[in-house]
């Protein structure tokens, strides 16, 4: 017996993976020609359930599948097939995969759904290329400025206006407006995490993104000086600095989370490793990153403040000077309620419990919700990390978040009596 | 009123200082053609102040003014002249430039010290060329390995005994011997620390050379991850890990200090900088250096022991897994006690009070003093660290040591009744 869903997820991963630059793993840069490649195997997967396929000015693609009421608002379901340098098979096109095997279960049925269906491949969703966020899904929506037209790709140096037009798009049009009226958007997207792989769960609902607080180009200023020669209490070690800093925010982490709040604290890169440094020397600088997330913004704020605190500690203790520089803020979205419920409702029968859990990576939902949408994500159980090639996920369990969706936009005027 | 004294030692820094590769800072390599011109200006010296010049099979240079009695075991007085890479101006110069104005000293006032002072240039002492200690001291007391002379140097992948032959050295006789018979070795040097600064002493008498047990290529391997997507329990992160094993260590070494032992701790390299590490992940590997140093080798030892269980305790904790590579040691090295007594008494007259201190880097008095000879050194007042452009230092603080050294040289037979 053939299986819809999960021959059209397989055949679009693997038709969409054919597609990047050289390895190791998949690159298809926002805004390429090898995105707008990848797209084009959308249009024709689409073509061939004879579905109707439209491009916005953003370049965007939707594939529409008319439901019952036309006037209702649509489910846009779907996600993006840009990829960072180097990444994973799944992180955005398993979504794209997941939408499409949603409409073609209802054409292959004859099933009319309840309202439109449209399936939705997203421009330009990892900020990696371009400085700035979710920028397909803002082009829909009308919510990108002229400024961030004007940002810069990491690999090209040419604008996002330029590159936009390049691949079909119109940025003029893209700022006039209107964007697309609300709906609601549902995105299927890997956990890029391991809590759903170590509990041993296909997938689960997500109630909201967290927003992001980060420091992206702090330092901490010491003095230079000879390992052998400097005592203890005269020097000002950058490093010994650092680690003081990081284990008071561990401490205060791990008190957060005790006291119920959400929150994750990285520090991705430390850089004590220049042509100065040296195994003989106190090192008299170091660089490092800080990322804080939380669901929560009074946790992100609280957090800050306690940065401070420690700051001034720290600086006080060993004689040494923190640059913090510019910090930059994402708000955290909620998402929807009604939606996560409607899923669970659907899901029940088919013998998933999904857990609720929040996202830690932002996503084109978290647009779609700041934009007043009813919008939702589930996330599918996978291993090995993300953004990177070795991310792993199993189309089964994608296959099994695909058949809840499906059976909570089945029409109750079309079921049996 | 003319001071030879300090005459000499301006002269011989400005000359010296005047040889190197392009700045910032002083270049001069370990056996290089720039060492070899500053030899040069040693010679030139000792020749206007009528002292014969030999030079041995490593090409390190000696400047002799005979004493009364020429059987006993001389006195051998100096430093190096070459650098590290940017380094800066009174490492090792000042040494040799005290060695110079001492002799010039004796000849200026037609004095005869009570045994042969030889003013003594070593070569090759910054080990940052070849990765090998004191190779000039070592090659002249005949203490050099075949396999050192093979050792290649940083810049140019040429061996140590390509590099001496050039320069005029004979690595054969080298290796064949014998070095030279045990006498007394006496190094002036700048202290490379603050602690004579911060204290308002110009000089001090060293009790010993620090040994150092290192770990120069160690790593912690974690589990790279989505900042945002691995929560805190899930996480195996090796900055973090890291983090704990600074705090840790440098609470151990805040409680040797206080039982009295002699430790510096320096985590000098960090390096969770490379193309893989970004602000978004949580980091799954970090390099860093450890370099721990103590004039007592059992408390290396038990410095050793404690970092073993503090790996295993956060290996445990953290899920990470610590490889600390290759440790090498160098061992402790007591100084004279009798040679700082002699210089302590002739300072006394001339207004001093020198403390006992030890030297945390390793010089060339400590090859002498393992190969059985009665070494010593004194430390000159410096500031700005060292092994930098800005190391800074008082010509008139050498001068004063000098003083001392002449005084405690001076024959007695020779002094008014």
């Amino acid at each position: 017996m053939t299986d819809v869903i999960r021959d059209t997820i397989d055949r679009i991963l693997t038709r969409v993976n054919a597609i990047g630059a050289g390895g190791p793993g998949f690159t298809r840069p926002s805004y390429s020609p090898l995105e707008t490649e990848a797209h084009g195997v959308i249009e024709e997967e689409a073509g061939a359930l004879g579905l109707g396929v439209t491009r916005d000015a953003g370049s965007n693609l939707f594939a529409r599948l008319p439901g019952r009421d036309r006037s209702a608002p649509p489910l846009y379901i779907g996600s993006h097939l840009d990829t960072v340098p180097m990444g994973g098979a799944y992180d955005g096109v398993a979504g794209v995969a997941a939408a499409m095997a949603l409409v073609a279960h209802f054409v292959e049925r004859g099933e009319t759904p309840p309202c439109d269906i449209v399936a939705t491949v997203t421009r330009a969703e990892e900020s990696v290329w371009f400085p700035v966020s979710y920028i397909g899904s803002r082009a829909a929506l009308s919510r990108l400025t002229a400024e961030e037209m004007e940002a810069r790709r990491a690999d090209t140096g040419r604008t996002l206006a330029d590159h936009m037009r390049e691949e079909g798009g119109d940025p003029d049009r893209v700022l006039a407006g209107p964007g697309l009226p609300a709906a609601t958007f549902l995105e299927l997207h890997i956990e890029q995490g391991p809590l759903l792989d170590t509990a041993h769960e296909p997938f689960a609902l997500i109630e909201g993104v967290r927003g992001g607080l980060r420091y992206r180009f702090a330092a901490i200023e010491g003095v230079w000086a000879h390992s052998g020669g400097a005592p203890r209490h005269l020097r000002s070690d950058a490093v010994f600095a650092l680690a003081d800093m990081i284990s008071a925010l561990d401490r205060d982490w791990a008190e957060m989370l005790e006291a119920g709040h959400d929150l994750a604290v990285t520090v991705g890169r430390v850089d004590a490793a220049t042509d100065e440094h040296a195994f003989a020397k106190v090192p008299g600088r170091v660089g490092f990153c800080l990322d804080m997330r939380s669901i929560d913004p009074a946790v992100l704020d609280e957090m800050d403040r306690r940065l401070g605190r420690i700051v001034s500690r720290i600086e006080e203790a060993r004689g040494v000077t923190f640059r913090l520089g510019p910090s930059s803020r994402s708000t955290p979205s909620a998402l929807s309620k009604t939606l996560a419920d409607r899923l669970e409702e659907a899901a029940g029968p088919l013998g998933f419990s999904p857990r609720r859990m929040v996202s830690g990576g932002g996503h084109d939902a978290a647009a779609f919700a700041a934009a007043g949408w009813t919008s939702g994500m589930v996330f599918i159980r996978n291993w090995d990390g993300s953004h990177n090639p070795d991310e792993g996920m199993d189309p089964a369990d994608l296959a099994d978040a695909v058949r809840c969706v499906a059976a909570a936009w089945a029409d109750a005027q079309a079921r049996p009596a």
